[in-house]
C-alpha cells in the first residue's frame, strides 16, 4: 500500500512558510501501515498541479494533497481537481448550511467568496471540516483515492482524523500495526537510550522502537507489525511492562497526554490546588496549564512578576533579598513560591526566575540561569538549573522541568 | 531562471526527521532571483531517484539535491548519479585528503567506508565541503545544473553559501525578484481580498500577491520578477503605497516582524509600560509579550486571575460586579484593566475576561464570549467578541485582538 503527498502553495517552494504537513501525514500514514513513496510540493499553477496527480497516480493507491483550499483568489485546487476529473463545481448544501452557520455565529456577513467555499467538484465526497469554512475532499478514480485539504495544520488534522482514517481503514485492507506511545519527561534521548539499550537490543524484529524528541521531552513509540491484533498487543505490553522497571520514573502518560494534561489528572485526583509566580518563563508556565480544558478546577491562577517591584510588592519577596541575592536566586524564588501560594491559598505553588537572555547574563550567573520552586503544604524545594542560551528553549524547558518537579512531588519520586 | 529541489531519504517521507533544507534553499533561491517550481523528497531506492532527476530536468535548468551522502550503508545518491550520467565513481584526491586530515585530527581509525567518500562520478566539480566529509558535487549537462549535497543542515549551508553561490552567478544570467511582505492583523483574509479587489485586479503580470493567513492573521506577499532591480523595487513601492491608501491601518509591520514585537516597538519609542490582568487568556498574552527580547523594558507584568476570588482580591473588581453581570462582563473586564494599571502603575494596561470552552457557555453568553478592555492614561475601551467554539483558537484571537487594540489606540486608530 503506497502513498503519495502533494502539498500546493508557492510560500512553501519559496521558503515563506515552513511544510510540517507533509511530514505529520507521513508518521500518520506509516501508524496506519501505509508507505509514503514520494512527496511533492508544487506552486498554485494549475498545469503543475495536474503534472503532480498524473505522476502521483502511477506511483501510488492513494494521494493525500493540502494547501490551495482558501477563500481567495489564488485558491486553485478545485478547479484544477474539477478538470482533472472531467468533472464540475456544484454547490454543496451541507457545506454552504456549515459555512454560514459559522458566520452567523460570529456575528459576521457572508461574502460571495465565503459562498464559493461550498462549490466542490461534483465526482467528490464532502469531508466535513468542523474547524474551518474549506471542505476535505475525497475521490475514488481509476482504482486511486484522492484526498484533498486544506494547509491550514488544525484544520488537516481534524479532517485527517476524523474523516481520512475511518475511510481508509473502511476502503483498504491495512495491515495490523499497534502503536503504543510512551510520553517521558526529564531525561535526554541520549541518557533514556543507554538506560535502554539491552532492553532495545532484545526486541524481536518485528517491534519497533522510535525515539521522536522534542524540546525538554521524548516521545517513545512502539510500533508491533504482525497479523494478529491481539496476539500482538500481548506481546507488546510485554516489553512495555520490562520498560516500566528501567525507566518508569520518568514515564509521565501513555498516549497522546501532554505534561499539563497529565499534572491536571493528578491534582484533580487528589483535590489539590495550584498557584503560580513567574518571572523568567513570562506566562508560558500558566499559558500551558490553562492550555488544559477544566484546568479552573484546580489552578487559582498567576502572579507574572516581571519586573523586580512587582516581586516585591505583590508576593511578598523581601527588598534585601534581591539588594544581597538579586531576583535569579534561591532565596527570591523561594519566597515568590511561598509568598503566591499564601496569597492564593493553594496546595502547592511553582515560581520561575531566571535569565531567559539575550541580555542579562554575568560570569557568575551566565543566561540560561534559571531557579525554580515548589512550595508545598510541608516544605519548599528549590533546584538550579543551566538552561543553554537560547531565549524560547530557556523558556520551554523551564517551564516543562517545573511541571515535572511537581509531578514528582504529587507522586513522591526522587527530585532530579 | 526555474530551479527545482529533491531531498532524498526515507526518514523525510515517513516523518521522522522534518526537512527543513528545502524550505531554507527555497528562501536562498528567491533572493537570487531563481524561481522554484518543484519540490520532491524521494526514498532512497535508485529508481525513484533517476525518475526524480529526469522529471526535474524537463521542468527546470537548476536541480538541487539534498541527502543521501553519508558513509552508510543507506548512500546511493552518488551511485545513481553516475549512472544517470553514463559516468563512474573516480577516487577524487583533495577530498581523500581531507578526509583523512580530519580523521588524523581527531584521532580516528578511517574505515573503508569512510575513504569511499572521496569517489565522485567523473563528470563532476567538486563542491569543498569545509563542515564534513562529504564532498559536494556540481553537474552541468545538456544545458541543466545539477548540485547535489548532503543532507546535514549546517554542512549543506557552508557548501552552498561559500561554493554554490559564487558558481550560480557565473554560471547564470539571473533575473531579479523583489520580495515585500506586509503583516496585517484584525480583518480576515476574505474581507482583506474584498477591500483589495480592485487594487489586485491591476497588478500587472510580473507583480504577484499571495495571502498567507495564520490564526488571526494575514501575511501579504508581493512579489515582483523583472530584470532591472531598480525599477522593480519602484514599481513595487508603487503598488504598496496605493495598498495602504485602501489598507494601511491593518498592516502593523513589514518584513518578519510579529506583533507584539511591532508593540514593543511603539513601547520603547514612546517610553510608555504596559500591564495586563488576564482570565479566559491564562498566560497567553503575557507570553506574547514577554516572548520579544528586551520586553523587560516596557513590560511590568501580570496577574493571572482565573479564579473569581483572584479578580476581587488582587486586581479590585466589585464582589457585586461578578455576582450581578458575571466574570464575564464589561464591568469585570473594566475593574480589572484599571485594577492592575492602578497596581502596577503602567501607561496602559489590557485585561480579557471570557469563555474559552469547551465548558462554561450559556444562551447568553456561549462559548467563545469574550472581553477585552484596555486602560488608558485617559480612558478605558472595552469591547466584546465571539471568538468561536475552540478553546486554543480562542486564546490565541483573544491574544492578537488584544494587542491590536493597544496597537490602534497608541497609533490613534480607530478602534474596530
Amino acid at each position: 500500500m503506497l502513498a503519495e503527498i502533494i502539498t500546493i502553495g508557492d510560500e512553501i517552494l519559496i521558503g515563506q512558510i515552513t511544510d510540517t504537513n507533509s511530514g505529520w501525514l507521513g508518521q500518520q500514514l506509516s501508524q496506519l501501515g501505509i508507505r509514503v513513496i514520494h512527496r511533492a510540493s508544487v506552486s498554485d499553477q494549475k498545469d503543475h498541479i495536474q503534472k503532480a496527480l498524473l505522476d502521483a497516480a502511477q506511483r501510488a493507491s492513494l494521494v493525500i494533497l493540502t494547501g490551495g483550499l482558501g477563500p481567495t483568489k489564488d485558491d486553485v485546487t478545485k478547479h484544477t481537481l474539477a478538470e482533472y476529473f472531467n468533472s464540475n463545481l456544484i454547490e454543496n448544501k451541507e457545506v454552504l448550511q456549515w459555512v454560514t452557520e459559522i458566520f452567523t455565529k460570529r456575528q459576521l456577513p457572508m461574502l460571495e467568496e465565503n459562498r464559493k467555499q461550498a462549490l466542490v467538484p461534483a465526482n467528490c465526497e464532502v469531508l466535513f471540516n468542523r474547524s474551518g469554512t474549506a471542505p476535505g475532499m475525497w475521490f475514488d478514480e481509476a482504482g486511486v483515492v484522492y484526498v484533498s485539504m486544506p494547509g491550514v495544520p488544525f484544520e488537516m488534522k481534524t479532517i485527517f482524523h476524523e474523516q481520512v482514517i475511518p475511510k481508509l481503514k473502511a476502503r483498504f485492507v491495512l495491515p495490523v500495526i499497534i502503536h503504543r506511545t510512551l510520553q517521558t519527561i526529564g531525561i535526554g534521548e541520549s541518557f533514556l537510550a543507554k538506560k535502554m539499550e539491552a532492553w532495545e537490543d532484545a526486541l524481536p524484529d518485528y517491534i519497533k522502537l522510535a525515539y521522536l524528541p522534542a524540546v525538554g521531552a521524548v516521545r517513545l513509540r512502539l510500533s508491533a507489525y504482525g497479523t494478529n491484533e491481539k496476539q500482538s498487543a500481548g506481546e507488546i505490553q510485554e516489553h512495555i511492562d520490562a520498560l516500566y522497571q528501567l525507566v518508569g520514573e520518568y514515564i509521565y502518560a501513555e498516549g497522546e497526554v501532554s505534561l499539563p494534561e497529565a499534572i491536571g489528572k493528578l491534582l484533580t485526583q487528589n483535590k489539590q490546588t495550584l498557584a503560580t509566580a513567574e518571572s523568567c518563563t513570562g506566562g508560558y508556565l500558566a499559558h500551558l496549564i490553562t492550555s488544559v480544558p477544566g484546568s479552573s478546577a484546580y489552578y487559582q491562577g498567576s502572579v507574572l512578576a516581571y519586573a523586580n517591584f512587582v516581586k516585591t510588592q505583590e508576593l511578598g519577596v523581601a527588598k534585601k533579598t534581591i539588594e544581597t541575592h538579586g531576583a535569579v536566586s534561591e532565596a527570591c524564588v523561594k519566597q515568590m513560591a511561598e509568598g503566591i501560594r499564601k496569597k492564593l491559598k493553594t496546595d502547592y505553588a511553582l515560581a520561575t526566575s531566571g535569565i531567559a537572555g539575550p541580555d542579562g547574563g554575568t560570569t557568575e550567573k551566565p543566561v540560561g540561569t534559571v531557579w525554580i520552586a515548589l512550595a508545598t503544604p510541608s516544605e519548599t524545594i528549590t533546584k538550579i538549573y543551566h538552561m543553554g542560551d537560547n531565549r524560547e528553549r530557556t523558556i520551554q524547558r523551564t517551564t516543562l522541568t517545573a511541571l515535572d518537579l511537581l509531578r514528582r512531588i504529587i507522586l513522591k519520586l526522587p527530585v532530579i
